[in-house]
């Protein structure tokens, strides 16, 4: 199955999240079942990421987005733990600093882009800025509504500097949500994460659907597409994530530049001049 | 065997690398031999660097120095992919640009140090400094000379900001060097990265090596020591280093912090509730 297709936001397409199963498994019966695929194409991401960093001419950014405990933190501990870390940066978007406030919303975003032959992955981004911003009213509709466009014109840019922008949504159910809260509630290495607001902000769920669904409607474009994941299963999320990534990058015409010496002449002035050295002494 | 004892430059000692054998492998005879020690630093730099974001309030700065094909890449490689990319990054050390050059040569350096809770790793480093540049006169001796005060100084601050300094010199044998840029030569994927200067650096070896031991001499601290790592086995150099910095992070007193809110309260009030909407529903 091609994840590609079928989880796809297509530009200008109004869906509704309530309408989608967060617990869908695609062709896959269990993780057990999905494993082997997983590997495969993670170690195929690996594979292209080298040939990205050696092509130099593109570059890869993924963007995680998600409600609390959607699992954007376990997917970049499950899929890009493989990766060179010399190539793959993950940049991590949280409360703004008052710099970053001084600034418009996508300055802070834009330092931390992709250069090329880099991937780098934004664990929440600039679109925070009509979610969070939106449904606690930190600024004004008039300014918020203004970002839709915004947004499309930087990744726009982005695309034309030869930047691939993926866009993956994070779908959980609030039974699960719960569920992953409970576990964080035993679990003692992780309940020093657990703030209060994680539960407030729970309540706002609605208004967080709502204005998800305006942004997929919004801003899924062509060469930015946004993928609604089913992540009620992790290992579902990791096959459909991964997946999407290496069909893309395999897509991109990536290839390994030429050299550029004479290789052959190389071999002849230096090694051979070294080889012989040795042999007689 | 305790590479950090084996390995370290006592404070202010000077050591000849002629008479490091780069081809050590410490009391073990192969790889297959090496491997399974390996996994288990690696497995345990990987649950520290946990706790240490957990922890947030020390850090970790590991610079890798070596002439080309040391192994510097290798061992970003083979060591950290295993870290989550998102508490790990890399800092690698081209050519300053022009506004590095227009300020201090550490300048570019503290751009790049770890926050509290990071693991970077330094691809080169400030180093490059005292050592590229002298063996190029790039500046007078009058100036990098006094450089390794400067180094000093600057480590120290970061120490007592919380950030641990190890410091790696990966010691390969002129022999072995050749061996890897012919190898090089072979592989397709891998030639696009020759140049001819590899080569011409290569006839600098013995300068590079003085220049080195005036840093092992003048640098090594024991807040910030260097380790002599020999390198032609890059099996052996991956168990060596995993093994230092694993034993370094499990000492330095990482803990779980405290947790923020009231679990007990959270429990009873969020999901009693919960529970309670759900039967009856």
């Amino acid at each position: 199955m091609d994840y590609r297709k079928h989880f796809r936001v297509e530009p200008g397409r109004r869906i509704r999240l309530a309408e989608r199963d967060a617990s869908d498994t695609g062709k896959h019966g269990s993780r057990k079942d999905a494993d082997p695929e997983i590997q495969k194409y993670v170690q195929r991401m690996d594979e292209l990421q080298y040939l990205l960093f050696a092509d130099g001419n593109q570059s890869l950014l993924i963007v995680l987005q998600g409600l609390d405990a959607a699992g954007k933190d376990g997917t970049i501990r499950h899929l890009f733990t493989g990766m060179d870390p010399q190539g793959t940066l993950v940049a991590s978007f949280k409360q703004p600093s008052k710099e970053e406030l001084a600034h418009d919303f996508l300055w802070r975003a834009h330092l931390r882009a992709p250069s090329k032959g880099q991937v780098v992955i934004f664990n929440r981004s600039h679109y925070e800025d009509v979610l969070v911003v939106r449904v606690h009213n930190l600024v004004p509709q008039s300014v918020w509504s203004k970002r839709y466009a915004l947004i499309n014109d930087f990744e726009n840019m982005l695309r034309r500097n030869g930047t691939h922008v993926l866009k993956f949504y994070l779908h959980i159910s609030p039974e699960e949500q719960l569920k992953r809260f409970k576990k964080r509630l035993e679990d003692r290495s992780r309940q020093w994460k657990i703030s209060e607001s994680d539960y407030l902000e729970r309540e706002l769920w609605p208004k967080y659907a709502a204005a998800y669904e305006d942004v997929f409607a919004e801003t899924s474009m062509d060469h930015a597409p946004w993928y609604i994941i089913p992540s009620n299963h992790k290992w579902f999320r990791n096959l459909a994530i991964s997946q999407i990534i290496a069909r893309t990058m395999d897509e991109i015409g990536l290839k390994l530049p030429p050299t550029h010496v004479d290789i052959a002449d190389i071999r002849r002035r230096y090694h051979a001049a070294e080889d012989g050295e040795r042999e007689s002494s």
